[in-house]
């Protein structure tokens, strides 16, 4: 597939990048600075090799015509870089949101979850984005620290919110394709409101227990993926 | 451990109360209705035999002296159950509040949740109680039918939050005792605040797969309890 991911310099982004490219997809780093994104393409080269399908662009031009457009940012600058994209989106593009909306956004702890007007970060992307084009909430549950660590599988499971079935669909299979990644439909866009603010559990207990890759699994079936 | 469960005669409750039997716990079945709480004796002595170590009573009569009171209530009576055990509760004694604030309360659905004042349930467990009772939040990760189901392990975590270190090792002291069961230290009582919408997150997954006993597993570590 082809995907962007804006914010693909940060840890979160550049993490998930490393991995889609792993399994062989084409990642588009896209970044506020032309040059930083072309410094996580020289690095991202280096790590999996010259052949490795990763182009570097402004955020803009990087999420134009991408199958999957995949938004790390903090919350802090989510309105800002949804405003600089929007106009490059089309109906019919898929947009991944991972924003965790965090009391470190205001200056507060990281282990403390915001909860914006809206009711969660993605539906506030939502009302950000053109009509048409789909949001689905995910990867709240998937630590930076863990999708950089290449020599270990992710052992978290990839917690998918979305009012738009197929999106969701489509950005499952981007996930399943990535070894030990599995993706488990958790229901509408507005269950963002309950998967968010994980983020903030799992860095609360990653904190007490000093670990930085604990993760969430849901258990129950030996297999998650689209539900029958 | 002594121990009394609050609303012992509901689902949740009585599987919990089943759990902690088997495991040579002593339980005292707490309900509003005596004569209720003698079936539900009744109905876990044929379960598990007759030298189980169970009780009932009246739920403020249950919870005189018990080490560990477990409160399993729907949010919409947990007000009127707090009151009536209240004036029963001695500072030193430990409340496990397992109350999840889901729309159903108001006539909503159970896959969706809502925000009391207070920020949690189990902080409005605290403000009901009398002061040197100490509230440990947990279980809302734990499905009643998989409780129920003696056939088979746990397979879920039990995320316990309070302010009170000792309180919660004691809790978790009580959760390893069943087998299969674990618990991990998920920080303050206000971190309810991320783990009771858990409960709704579940039953979304649950619903959306058709399966009962879909739970939560953290990763990261190969065992959690208490953090060194």
């Amino acid at each position: 597939m082809d995907v962007a991911v804006v914010g693909g310099t940060g840890a979160e982004g550049f993490g998930l990048a490393l991995r889609l490219l792993g399994a062989d997809h084409s990642v588009t780093i896209g970044s506020r600075s032309a040059e930083r994104a072309g410094e996580a393409v020289a690095k991202a080269r280096e790590t999996l090799g010259a052949d490795a399908l990763v182009g570097g662009a402004e955020n803009a031009k990087a999420v134009t015509g991408a199958e999957v457009v995949i938004v790390t940012v903090p919350f802090a600058g989510m309105i800002e870089i949804y405003g600089s994209i929007a106009s490059s989106l089309q109906p019919g593009q898929v947009v991944l949101d991972a924003t965790s909306p965090l009391m470190a956004a205001v200056g507060g702890k990281p282990w403390e979850a915001l909860r914006p007007w809206q009711g969660s970060a993605a539906e506030l992307a939502a009302a950000l984005l053109p009509e048409g084009v789909a949001v689905v909430a995910g990867f709240h549950t998937v630590a930076a620290h863990t999708l950089a660590n290449l020599d270990r599988e992710v052992d978290s499971d990839a917690l998918l919110c979305s009012d738009d079935d197929d999106a969701k669909r489509r950005v499952g299979e981007l996930i399943d394709s990535v070894p030990g990644m599995r993706w488990v439909d958790a229901g509408p866009l507005a269950n963002a409101r309950l998967t968010e603010p994980l983020t903030a559990l799992i860095i609360s207990i990653n904190r007490r227990y000093r670990v930085r890759d604990g993760g969430f699994r849901i258990t129950g079936r030996e297999s998650w993926g689209a539900p029958k």
